[in-house]
This record gives C-alpha cells, structure tokens and sequence, in this order.
C-alpha cells in the first residue's frame, strides 16, 4: 500500500483533537442546517452538528455530538423514547423542558428523561454550543407541535 | 403516599443541574481518592469523579462521568479494551497517549481507541475537569506499568 493511504482495515487510533473558533481541527461539521436571518440581525439562524466519537463506525454503544447554534436559531420542540444528556460549552442560551424554560450557561448539564419535550435555543448574540450524548441505537424524534416543520437536529440536512 | 416522597415505580424527571464552583448542584461526587501533597503546594493530590448521566440505573448503554484533578494529580496509567472519549472543561492538563504527551486545554477532544494507554495529568495551579463517555459495559482496565499501585479512576474508593 503506498505511502500515505491509510489501511482501512487497521483499528482507529488514539487521538487529539484541539477545539478552535471554527470547532475540531481535521473534523468536519456533519451537517448544516440553514435558517432564515433573524429579523434585524443579518445572521443566519444555522445549527452546525458535529460527531465527536462513537457512533455505529465506532466499537461504542454511544455517539458524543457537538451542536452549535447561530444566534437566534433553536433546535426543533420534539421528543423520542431515548434519554439525552447535554453540557453547555459555550455562550449563553435556554432549554425548553416539559413546558419550561430554563437559563444555561456553561457547565450546566441538562438530563432530557424519554419522552421529555425539549427544545434548546440561542437567545444570546454569540455562538450557543453543547455537547449531546446519546445511544447509537436509538428511536426518531417525533415533533411537539402538529405542523412544525422545523427539521429535527437528529437527521441529516 | 405522603407528600414529599418520591415514587420509586415512576421514571425519572427531566432536570437541569447547574454547574457551580464545586460541581453540579444536588449531584454528590461518586468517589473520592485522596492523593499525598504534591511537594511544596500543600495541597492534596486528588480526583473526584461524577456520574453526569447514564449508567446501569438509568435506560442508557453510556455513562457520561466528570473527573476533576487538584494539582498535581494524575489518573492512573492503564488502558482498556473500551473506547474513551474526552472532553476538557476546565483548567489545563496534558495526556499521556501511547507514550506521547499532548497539552489540553479546555474544549479540546481526546479519543482513546481501543487498547491505548493513557494517563491524564493536572500540571497547572488550577483544577483540571474533563468529561469522559464509555459505555455502560466495559471491561475494567488494567495497569501499564507493572508494579504501578495508583486506584483505576474507573474503580470506587
């Protein structure tokens, strides 16, 4: 094999990735979701996810995700069987849990039990980002609101 | 049943627990091992460790835990068939990974692949907090260094 080509059958290895302004250095963003500007502000209100580890490539049960959102984005108001555990990182922003809003900042840990409703939103002007950890087998988010059409954070695109 | 008294029978809540100086608010720390005092500081070599989320109690495959290192401390030197992933929080601190010693600062990512030896080091004034995911069932890890008597961070007491 030449030079250069990694062996795809050997076993990951070891790893550090160092977190910068733009996320993990050598990491790419999973997906991007657009969303519209938020009236006066000119951003867009975009929610980038990362896979950090785990996941069905992975030996784990488990997959470590990174979401950020743009201010004033939020994620979709849903629910689903599996249980989440989420740790602010950075900015400042609100979970809406079973019908009530909690303030977060860095450090806090929010426990999303099965079937909580939940929507996480950046109510600030920086970045809002959190670490989310869940199986890797798990059930689809199914929305709060009959009509919303807000894409859930857990697909693709 | 009185007022006041859980159900036992019910699942458990969702929650917000707020990060403060010393941990999560109605979180007690999971195991304490006390260290010597690092030479000169006066201060004891310790590491405290959290159960954030998961584990056999709850219906998840993951744990998601909280180690936090007084200076000086390190976790023990040893690998594991089980993947780790790492987040730092707090402070700064270096990892010892396959024999090579990367610094860490706080947002950075350490994926331990299968097998790696790996030992985590608080060589700053301050404390040095990390999050840490595995899954649930995991084999216990052993010791690199034959003769090497420091606690596994991964047993009790």
């Amino acid at each position: 094999m030449p030079d250069g080509v990694p062996n795809p059958t050997s076993p990951p290895a070891s790893r550090v990735l160092r977190r910068g302004e733009e996320g993990w250095n050598g990491l790419a963003p999973l997906a991007y979701r657009r969303g519209d500007a938020a009236p006066g502000s000119g951003q867009p209100r975009d929610v980038q996810r990362w896979l950090l580890a785990g996941g069905p490539a992975s030996g784990c049960a488990y997959e470590l995700r990174y979401f950020e959102l743009a201010p004033g984005a939020t994620t979709a108001h849903e629910r689903h069987r599996h249980e989440h555990a989420v740790v602010v990182l950075r900015g400042n922003g609100e979970v809406l849990l079973d019908g009530v809003v909690h303030a977060l900042a860095p450090g806090d840990l929010v426990r999303v039990a099965a079937d909580g409703a939940h929507q996480f939103r950046n109510r600030g002007a920086e970045p809002f980002g959190f670490l989310c950890v869940v199986d890797s087998e798990r059930d689809r988010p199914r929305p709060v609101d009959p009509g919303d059409d807000a894409p859930s954070c857990d697909l693709p695109g």
